[in-house]
């Protein structure tokens, strides 16, 4: 329960905060955040849960994903007034969601100190390519189709590079907001499954599409443009590294927290 | 070549016949099968291959899938006059499908004694449920959603039951054509991969809705209905068995053929 006190009064009024972890597809949606220029996830669940209780809240999520990036379970945490029974609340936002690309996977009551960002400890993205010389169908939006044949062995020996403790401006966003380009790698795997290559990474936090810059990076590696890991670090800028891989193969897989069961 | 004679004046015009396999999003299709109704399979492969060299012609499937069902490699034939590289021909096809949820993975010349549905020695299918209560927006339209707990131990028990020679009347739809409802099924299985329940099916041939029909019955054996396939089978009446799952969850795998070099 958390305690808040309200402007008007200075009365204590005791909240309830909820964890709940969300499956979405980025395709037709403007990204996490909420603006004026179109659907968001947090848009969508702040309108659910207002149709649900009338409470107008903000949701606050791990991760805030661009257009067109998908989550398996993005974790997230808002506050109502109401002591409800959390899984009526994850059926309740469920049904107020049907037919939208949200999807609420489960839901639980957590102490107030719990924040699905500030309390996250690791997350977790993977991006997918489709590495065949015919077009994708059953992966459009939801893989990156590259038609030339990739190098993995050359893509795996670079992408070890990128683990630990580096300053990835090269790796991040113009319009990136993060106050320090320092960022530790904890994880970094290349997966071959047939035609399907699938990149794995892990850090306590990402700058603004460095996943997609790491990625688009180690494809043009893997194309056979002459990159290498530790070039681009040393260079400090963006122009030094990859293409930015697209949206459509990212997807924010998991949120670790101090307080989980299982960090697995 | 496959040499045909022409109607009018006999002689003897050699065709190339190509076999293709073929990836398909059916969401959005009336099925394999060319009408009027919609678009198919057929009709965007028949239009493609017109626009590429302007031959009109028929092309054969090894199946012929429903509305909303999918392909991971349905092979089929078609004969041309001109003797194309096959590798061209391919890439042609997938120029003009651009955009289309049809797209053609590889391209052989084939001896013109096969034939995509009669030369076909098995077929492959799989069928995808997602068994868990949040509504699954990332396989929309790639999957069955089935909130309740399914019992996978009971489904496999009486899946078993399906396997070899039977009269599959009872898994039949009213508008099914194959002259007897004799099938033999050669493997069924059942694999969990968490909240994904994949269940696959091969045979030399399948009867209309069988595997739908087929996998309805077992997901309502899972969900506790008492049905026993062996008293289904016995009854010999599409009212003995269970429902008929969704088109969305089916995907036609692939088709063997005996000048297959490997029968993988």
């Amino acid at each position: 329960m958390a305690c808040v006190a309200q402007k008007s009064n200075m009365e204590f009024n005791c909240m309830t905060r909820y964890k709940i972890e969300v499956e979405y597809d980025g395709t037709n949606l403007i990204g996490w955040q909420e603006n004026q220029q179109g659907q968001s996830v947090q848009s969508l669940l702040q309108d659910a849960i207002k149709n649900f209780c009338g409470e107008i809240i903000t949701v606050y999520s791990a991760g805030r994903t661009d257009a067109g990036v998908h989550a398996i379970a993005m974790p997230a945490h808002f506050d109502l007034q109401r002591d409800w029974d959390a899984d009526t609340v994850m059926r309740a936002i469920n049904f107020y969601l049907v037919n939208q690309p949200v999807s609420v996977l489960n839901c639980e009551k957590v102490d107030d100190e719990f924040h699905a960002r500030f309390s996250c400890i690791q997350r977790q993205y993977r991006y997918v390519v489709i590495n065949r010389r015919a077009p994708t169908v059953l992966n459009k939006n939801r893989a990156w189709w590259v038609p030339q044949k990739l190098d993995i062995a050359l893509m795996r020996e670079q992408a070890k590079k990128l683990l630990g403790k580096h300053d990835f401006t090269s790796f991040r966003a113009a319009q990136c907001q993060a106050k320090s380009p320092i960022k530790t790698l904890d994880s970094c795997n290349i997966i071959q499954n047939g035609e399907e290559i699938v990149f794995e990474f892990a850090a306590r936090s990402f700058l603004h599409h460095q996943v997609r810059n790491m990625v688009g990076t180690l494809v043009d590696i893997g194309l056979g443009k002459p990159y290498d890991i530790d070039e681009i670090f040393a260079k400090q800028e963006r122009c030094a590294a990859g293409v930015n891989a697209p949206a459509c193969g990212l997807y924010f897989v998991k949120g670790l927290y101090a307080t989980d069961d299982s960090q697995q």
